[in-house]
């Protein structure tokens, strides 16, 4: 009988508290699954290589673009596509999935202090 | 001002019925995400060339392998290896989100009468 374990998302946002600092729980070949909490402003950035998949678990999640925004809830997803300029904005604290390519930097071409080497959790 | 538009999980759901016929609602690279409502048991199959990820939004899903099972609740993912025999079974109706290459063919090696082109929805 081998070990197979189910990963909570909630559950693994629980072990953390950090905005900002995503946390890697799961891999699907070369794509990382990561959970992240938000509240505040994030940088402009793109990632020039690779589309980036953003899924709300809770909260409210304002992805801004140089002619436009997307508002996303709780169960709704958006892929904002290689090169797109975003600019990720939470008033309130909001927890998502973010699905993409395991070498993805979360500052994306903008680079700078923000950048962070997520961990698994 | 361009389009930008939340993809809501639960409103793509709400626009099929059929089990076991996942309908593509995002793509990331060469990635696609998929709804899909499931029922009943389907069938043991693998596939050989890439990892699958599955996340439940609705209701309950075993996924039995041939060394043990595991059971996925609403935000709970899990992803199955590539090359590793598996079958979902959902004793009651269960809606979930499937992440898989673009070319992943949702019976795999099996093949058969139960394999389905997925559409975009």
């Amino acid at each position: 009988m081998s070990d197979h374990q189910a990963i909570n998302l909630r559950q693994k946002l629980s072990l953390f508290h950090e905005k900002y600092s995503p946390r890697i729980v799961a891999q699907l070949n070369d794509y990382h699954f990561k959970v992240a909490k938000l509240e505040g402003e994030f940088l402009w950035h793109s990632h020039p290589e690779t589309d980036e998949a953003f899924l709300v678990i809770e909260g409210e999640l304002t992805l801004e673009f140089r002619d436009g925004a997307v508002v996303l809830g709780p169960g709704e997803l958006y892929v904002v596509p290689r090169g797109v300029e975003h600019k990720p904005v939470a008033e309130k604290e909001c927890h998502l999935l973010l699905i993409e390519p395991a070498a993805t930097v979360n500052t994306g071409d903008a680079g700078g202090e923000r950048t962070v080497i997520p961990q698994w959790i």
